[in-house]
């Protein structure tokens, strides 16, 4: 492969406090092609968590966005922080705190980049079982979050009419039910 | 449902240029709260194309991406410009330019945000058939990108090995498949 990673010639931080870092680089390309600047997020791992009830139902959260200015479903998710050990524990901490929910059997799906091409973080996702509520939401005084369990049929319904539209979250359904063998991947890959 | 959307009570733009737009915002929840600042990210919408050749398989590109200084394998696509007469234009011509390649049959996926918290914009993803190459690629300078036909036994292999790891490629990937009746649901959502 001819395809070789570019070299950083400088590097400035434009901004940096608690909930952004962006910096500009300056950058050659293997071709001697001078980028300048190209901007780079620099961003904590987010953490995703697919957990099911007893009667296979899965966990959603519901909030308002302001990127997208809608309600969105989702998956329970935050930023993994520095009081987390772990991922894991991350995922556990949101789903907690987003949901009053626990569960059990965590296993996790390899993670992806959110965007490589200007974001340097990834996602942990991880899916679990026996989920159920075992206290009230502890949510930020920013945050209004509403959850529910909904069956795979109703969550694909979600996806297909827009309001669970979010592709890092779809990504995550989809890695999950693959790695716990709901995906026939035989089937898929047949021509 | 008791969620409301913020007011936006302020807003100002803190970097504008052909790369990036960053915008923040003093918002105020429904519950009284005021956020201050609320960085947005105002994007232009991209467009992912999955194209099948007559034997079935993907065309995919391989390209340094500066976020996670790495090679990444993903679906050719770009950003919309104000040269494309629609979200299908723009996917017809970034799979010319990156691949030199050309399709037929062009289905559109359902839309989806990129990440609805922190940027407007929203992924067309299109899947075509019968794509052959027409032409040599015609990169950008700053451009380096090699193209591949490979089966989506061999897709699922770089998506699992970690080379096809952005997640909004993934979740194209998973929803074309779907669109496309490869994903059978109703075994999926069974419990």
């Amino acid at each position: 492969m001819s395809i070789k990673p570019w070299k950083i010639i400088q590097s400035k931080y434009l901004l940096q406090d608690q909930w952004l870092t962006l910096r500009a680089d300056t950058c050659l390309t293997a071709e001697g092609i001078e980028l300048d600047p190209f901007y780079i997020f620099e961003k904590r791992d987010w953490a995703h968590v697919m957990v099911f009830d007893t009667e296979g139902r899965v966990l959603i959260v519901r909030q308002y966005r302001h990127g997208s200015k809608t309600i969105c479903a989702e998956l329970p998710c935050g930023v993994i922080d520095d009081s987390d050990t772990s991922p894991l524990d991350a995922a556990k901490r949101e789903l907690l705190e987003e949901t009053g929910c626990m569960a059990e059997d965590y296993v996790p799906v390899k993670p992806v980049y959110t965007n490589p091409a200007r974001q340097t973080n990834w996602v942990h996702c991880f899916v679990a079982y026996n989920a159920r509520k075992v206290a009230e939401p502890n949510l930020d005084v920013s945050e209004n979050i509403e959850s529910e369990f909904v069956s795979l049929e109703a969550l694909f319904g979600l996806i297909d009419d827009g309001e669970f539209s979010q592709s890092l979250h779809i990504s995550s359904v989809y890695q999950v039910l693959r790695k716990i063998g709901k995906l026939n991947l035989e089937e898929i890959t047949r021509f």
